[in-house]
């Protein structure tokens, strides 16, 4: 392919935010940061696979929880230092098994809790 | 208001990340970031403020292009460490005069470009 996941702008720890938003609901999921080698992983696998900043490692979304996003659109930002993925979702996106990570919203100047977690 | 903008979590430039989704086409229009006075004064203003890396400055989104973003609701994720904020934008919200700052996909390795410049 002629894109290389090398021509974007990574930060001083060779990382890039993030954005997945469900593809067929268009709610913003969650953030989080991949290396060139996670944004090569995820073009190559169709699996949005991250880099885990906590545990140093790849994360693919998913891998324990079952949790799992499919690649829909790939998408890069005007200035080459951001992305959002467009992903098939399956299940909570947020480890609290709420199907987004943004659920406070602070209205009035106090925080509203917007969604319940999931049920198994 | 008891929500304290000193509660979130910053990164080590005194940073949190902030999408802006358009709170009735649920696009996704760019990422920036904020500090924890540009958190108060969107909150207070309603009026999105950004904080400018390049410039060092806060940056009132569309102060000088006219291009702004008016609060509708403000959102944290699970962490505290990413912001959400839905908007009623006006005009593009992308400097190079497109919807969103996301117009590049990469299918099939190639970049493809979603949309053009709006006109003036």
């Amino acid at each position: 392919m002629s894109f290389d996941p090398e021509s974007l702008s990574y930060n001083e720890a060779g990382l890039i935010p993030v954005i997945a938003q469900d593809a067929h609901t268009h709610q913003v999921l969650m953030m989080a940061w991949m290396n060139a080698e996670a944004v090569a992983r995820t073009l190559d696998t169709g699996r949005v696979t991250y880099w885990s900043r906590s545990r140093q490692s790849f994360w693919i979304k998913g891998e324990s929880s079952g949790h799992v996003q499919e690649l829909v659109d790939f998408r890069i930002d005007c200035d080459g230092d951001c992305l959002l993925v467009l992903v098939d979702q399956t299940g909570p996106a947020c480890h609290t098994n709420r199907q987004s990570c943004f659920y406070t919203a602070i209205r009035d100047g106090e925080p509203v809790e917007l969604m319940k977690p999931m049920e198994d």
